[in-house]
């Protein structure tokens, strides 16, 4: 089967940030301790309305009026891992869109294996996570060490395809240029700013991105390119004003909550 | 019985915050993971002394130093819900304050019912949420979805007033206009800025606040329109410098380390 | 034995802090929900690789693969304890170092005896902690009340010698001028800024900045002045520029990540 390359669509992407503040859709995240005011709060700024609920009690209820889903394995535990799984089954029998963030997938047997258990439920929309958490999930054994990113794009391809093919998802792979692929498109986001890596959780904040943006359109490539977009667009806006991590952190929620139309069309026009 | 309307006196709410800060009230939070490093900062910031603590081993030895509780539902599960019933038996006991925040109350049942046990002990002082929290523990069907605040406010002080009277509680409606009220008495506070609705927490914050002005002043009602005067004047101060919901968030935490008598004065004084 | 009284070596600082950079040490926490997201970016800014991970599944293998490990015990349940010993003997028996931060040691018998139990075990390296926690450790009654700082050195110096002794560890006990001492070693270190008492996790973040530099130099009490010395120059860089504590815990992250050789000859190099 051919994958065709997609270019991001200034017009799409304008149309799709547009429906996704008018939907102001409701996202459900089961995330880690660490990011949870991060991603509620960059959910808001883009236009979302974010609920951060774990308990097994409340997620039958809560996917019923939830329009997507994150799962997100930065600080695992076992009664964590039993919600995911819960609330996996209640939006994916719902046909709801689901993100699932490896954070550390590689670092320890626990993680890898409750990802691999995540994927296996067959009701993953899109798998987001850097280079070595995408190829120990391809089974291949990446110099994982936590949720550092790794630039080895070229081997993360391979492994980014491999599970794409296997459990039917778009599969986006965050680094220096964002790949995103499934099995018909593939898509390359060039963008962002290198201090990205010197916050905490920006991956887990494009998930939630990704999220918001998979519940107003049922493509998931196109769904994830215009989501890492906006992260792009707002990271370079942030970079521009930030005097170090600590500034570009509050910058950035800004510059998702402002990013606007001429932002939009002034990076992705032309192309 | 008569309500009577009060208004907000600027030579009480400056004595009151006076008093909070050579106070300094220790303020127990049972509270959610996505809030605690905010909440913390902003009881900091008002002159409070925060303690965040959960564990059931701890509560009696808590209550016993706090001056006053906040229970807040944001992110239950059960083992939290058995340490909020024991922290406000043992903080009502010892007639402590106790603010309730019944966040996502209506989105689920076992918000609603967590909510409404708690109500149940006798022991609330304050409940603080927004109408469609409020309207839901009243039994009413509000479109809860979450957090969202909505602005239904004359369906909100029906059961508001409900609520106060089968419970015996402040009710603190919050909204545009912040409502105040007991079997006694209203208030309507009236400030603040929209961008609040787009920081996630600010209403986990009011709640808080409202417990540290309880602490140093048992009339539910005056402590509650303190607070939520407090969380308005400094939102009004930080719109002023925000370029959006990142930088808000920044420059409240300042504003409600630098609200004075001068900020209180000139916007109270006439009234 | 004699205890000699050092200074900051502004060359040793240099020195350590560039060696901290180039390793980039993956530090393991097992800490507080409410100060992971700051204690991560502070790890960041620094140039460590923080990892924010407690459950019992994952010990072994991120034990095998970290460089130190920070136990906090800011909100404490029976898992986390149970996660944390486990943890302190795998670091342990690696004989890689362990620094102990007993956030409100005193305040509940709880904290106090697992702080207690951590230190038993023999593998605790630094204890870092203010006055009233450090003196509740060493068996003094102090006037713990939760997390705020005393200002009682003189009594505390006595009570971190005793722990020093017994348990064979630097401490560190951090105020106005932090003191670090073990059995052959003392360092006083100045600088800071009032602000940091209006922050919550400040304390914490120091814990983990001497996690990042025991990682990189054998030698604790070295490595805690260095992180001291860290903490206090990155607040006063902070204070000049901040408008309160909000916009201060943000120019501190800014300014942990700009910390540079200058800054530190500037301050130390004629001492």
């Amino acid at each position: 089967m051919n994958t065709i390359e997609k270019n991001i669509s200034a017009i799409d992407f304008v149309h799709d940030l547009a429906r996704l503040r008018a939907a102001t859709p409701l996202v459900q995240n089961i995330t880690n301790y660490v990011v949870m005011n991060n991603t509620a709060n960059a959910l808001l700024a883009i236009g979302a309305s974010p609920a951060m609920v774990h308990a097994r009690e409340e997620i039958a209820e809560f996917a019923a009026i939830s329009s997507a889903l994150v799962v997100n394995i930065g600080t695992l535990s076992p009664p964590w891992v039993l919600s995911m799984l819960k609330a996996v089954g209640h939006f994916g029998t719902q046909k709801k869109p689901i993100v699932l963030d490896p954070v550390g997938a590689g670092a320890t047997t626990f993680r890898t294996t409750t990802a691999i258990d995540l994927l296996e439920t067959g009701h993953i929309s899109i798998v987001r996570g850097n280079a070595a958490e995408i190829m120990a999930l391809a089974g291949h054994t990446g110099a994982g060490r936590g949720v550092d990113s790794l630039s080895k794009t070229n081997e993360a391809e391979d492994a980014a395809k491999f599970l794409a093919s296997k459990y039917n998802v778009t599969v986006c792979v965050s680094g220096e240029v964002d790949m995103i692929l499934n099995q018909g498109t593939k898509y390359n986001v060039v963008g962002g700013h290198p201090i990205m890596t010197k916050v905490t959780g920006m991956g887990c904040t494009a998930s939630a991105i990704c999220a918001a943006f998979a519940a107003i359109e049922p493509d998931f490539a196109r769904a994830a390119s215009h989501a890492m977009a906006t992260m792009a667009i707002a990271a370079e806006q942030a970079a521009k004003q930030a005097a170090g991590p600590g500034s570009f952190q509050m910058h950035f929620i800004d510059a998702l909550h402002t990013l606007s139309e001429g932002q939009i069309i002034s990076k992705y026009a032309s192309k």
